[in-house]
């Protein structure tokens, strides 16, 4: 089938230097040759080659441009592709982008052009999804992760699956097909040593998943204390800049700030809250009820402690929030004379877990020396943090990280398949039940590299794409 | 001199398909070998050639893309050039800029791409000041002016201009040198009457600033009348969307609403205002007062008559502002019965003009028949609009307009020093007087291509660049 032709503009719009419209299909090359005009008919250049001219809409000269030309399959679509290099204003892109379509393309729906390199069989699923994760990282991490998920870190690990999984059903067939000369005898052993393995490595990846995420789409991270415990300093060091209003009055912040931060190729999503007191003041009381609303919500609570005053009532407050939480305590300020030392807290802790005993992980609570003011105890605080939510190294040479909801989704399917294939062992059932959950198994894992899916899915996934990619 | 070699991004700073960064020096290409992983050693490869593989800082894989190489001289800054096509995401593109530059790159400051190429004798001065106009172009008129500047008219007519005034320079020094053999008695004659000639084509520049200066800023226009006449009907009509509030009731409009609205290649720049009449309403006595005061800074005003409703005391308010200046009447409402014609209209003026008696042109104020309700006569005020303006039809291949206030300026110390030519001819001044008001105006005119200009005005051009241009 003739596929229609296709054009958008690829880079961002905003007035720069640079701006690009991207051509893609069977008539990409016949319509720059309509329009261009240089030294060469681009439909007769070779592949992969660079060529300078301008762009006319009939007689009218629309822009000097670089026109890239490559031809299929080679190509990221897998089709003939032209991509026309122009000058970065948003009037003069639109206009090359007018030219083209004026000539015979048609605009491209957003995430098209991946579309048709997935339907192409130029990659997969799991690697077009990975070409937004691309664009849309924030995060050293989150780049990695993706850049090795459009390698294909995903695919390969799940054909690798898929392939185990099909070798055997397709065993347990024959032999029933055949039972004179293949002996199936005892085989559910071996199957169920084969599934136990392979549910090892989906549930591996199932639970990479929280890494993914984190990784992905940063710690939710509140920070509390009480009022002048220094955490706006700490917003702003960490920050790099002035973010928050600091002064020595307490109730200094009502607004909960909320900042992006990048420690260590990690991204914390970070808010700063009102000072938690009691209070008449009504605004600063509405700022103290939203920053108890905030930590409800968290991944992340970095509890700031004043370590240069005891503690008081306002510190048991808080504290009864932290109860079951992922939670860092900072002992701030010391660069001053301080009363509150790390086993001083953890008495407090246990005291407190005594009184509201539903947490497991509180006697555990990580505690570092810091001063914001002086900046020390920073490296400590993102080491820690490294430790808590990645487990300490990364790396993605060896690791698949999943970092999609819907690929996790597809495993966690696969997953109750092969349990459900396991059980029919332990019960002695049929074989032909085996195979009918390893098929189930196959197909979920299939829809994660897009070999088992269909159109109106791979359509809702292209369209959370961008223009022009 | 060996220059160092600089780098920078040169596509829009939003997530996008594509982000490019572009690498322009002697050792662009050293830099994208030590970087670059795929099939090729780039720095063998053939220039205008496009490359596939991954950016790698070590032995982190940074993105995966396609390299542009282009060898000099064959390049828009003369220079040896890499682009990296990468994807379009933030972080990853200032990613791979990073990477460059921690291979020895130093980031490019403002325009400095396009410094070079003026520099490196790529392009004159008034096609390095065009680059900058086709980003910013906004409007088909703006970027057909800056494309015609881009391919040299400009240069053009200048060293045309240039070139004559030199031989005639020449001449008069070496008659002055070598009296006896070249007779210089009469020569002024001919030397006025080319200096004539030149002072028409240069005023004609200069004239066609004020048509260049609407091309690329756009018109002011401010849309006055009485309440409830239509106005803010009329700038919805024309803007093609609901952008300010309607209703029949009058005063409605309070805050003067801008709208950029294209017209047949035209950007007017649009001031929507409060209705104006005596008023006890305080705020809307603000929006009359601010509207006075807009109609005082305007290039164009555009008064609403409710053409249904007869002349009232605030139309004679409004009539009285309109004294001197560049109006189109708009008899609104054709869709009703009118009571105000054309003619009744022409009266009314004729007789302010009598009261007011301070403008020339207040007896031809265009005035057309509107339906803003129906959309009826929006054609023949579009046309009025070019007529008034740009005199009619524009057309870019023979003309030249001058849109840069510097170049203006330049023009007319040229025109000055011409003119002192002219006045030393008529006074029989001896003829090294004419050379050296010949040599100011060459001189004048040389900085509009570049040519003698000083590097503090060269860098303070550039740095009203872009990044990565």
């Amino acid at each position: 089938m003739k596929k229609d032709t296709i054009a958008a503009i690829s880079t961002g719009m905003t007035n720069s230097g640079i701006g690009i419209v991207r051509i893609s299909g069977d008539e990409a090359f016949h319509m720059i040759d309509r329009i261009y005009h240089g030294k060469e008919r681009l439909s007769e250049a070779e592949s992969h080659t660079i060529h300078y001219g301008y762009i006319k809409d009939k007689e009218e000269t629309i822009d000097e441009v670089l026109v890239m030309l490559m031809r299929s399959p080679r190509t990221f679509t897998g089709e003939d592709t032209v991509e026309i290099n122009c000058h970065g204003g948003t009037y003069v892109v639109k206009r090359v982008l007018e030219t083209v379509i004026k000539n015979g393309a048609r605009p491209a729906e957003p995430g098209e052009f991946t579309k048709r390199a997935f339907l192409n069989g130029k990659l997969d699923l799991s690697q077009a999804e990975a070409v937004i994760d691309v664009i849309t990282s924030q995060s050293e991490y989150a780049l990695q992760s993706s850049i090795s998920q459009l390698k294909g870190s995903v695919r390969k690990k799940i054909e690798d699956i898929r392939k185990q999984i099909i070798y055997h059903t397709a065993f347990i067939e024959t032999a029933l097909d055949d039972p004179e000369h293949i002996d199936i005898d005892g085989y559910g052993e071996t199957l169920k040593k084969v599934t136990e393995e392979l549910l090892v490595e989906i549930k591996k990846l199932i639970d990479s998943s929280d890494s993914g995420r984190i990784m992905k789409e940063g710690i939710q991270t509140v920070i509390v204390g009480k009022p002048n415990a220094g955490k706006s300093s700490l917003l702003n060091v960490l920050a790099g800049k002035e973010r928050a209003i600091v002064t020595d009055i307490e109730g200094t912040t009502r607004d909960a700030l909320e900042e992006q931060i990048q420690l260590k190729g990690l991204t914390l999503n970070m808010i700063d809250t009102a000072g938690i007191r009691k209070t008449d003041d009504i605004i600063e009381k509405i700022g103290v009820d939203k920053a108890k609303e905030y930590v409800k919500n968290a991944n992340l609570i970095i509890y700031v402690v004043d370590a240069s005053r005891p503690l008081d009532s306002n510190d048991n407050d808080i504290m009864s929030l932290l109860d079951g939480r992922k939670v860092i305590i900072l002992l701030n300020k010391s660069d001053l004379t301080t009363v509150i030392t790390k086993e001083k807290m953890q008495e407090e802790i246990n005291q407190k877990v005594l009184k509201f005993s539903r947490s497991a992980e509180a006697g555990t609570i990580p505690m570092i020396d810091i001063s914001a003011k002086e900046e020390q105890g920073l490296n400590e605080l993102e080491e820690t943090l490294k430790e808590m939510f990645l487990h300490g190294e990364v790396s993605f040479n060896d690791e698949v990280y999943i970092t999609n909801i819907r690929q996790k989704a597809a495993l966690i399917d696969a997953c109750g398949s092969l349990e459900k294939v396991i059980e029919s062992i332990d019960n002695q059932m049929p074989e032909d039940f085996f195979s009918i959950d390893l098929m189930d198994a196959y197909e979920s894992l299939g829809s994660i590299t897009g070999e088992t899916i269909g159109e109106d899915l791979v359509n809702e996934i292209f369209s959370k794409f961008c223009m022009g990619k």
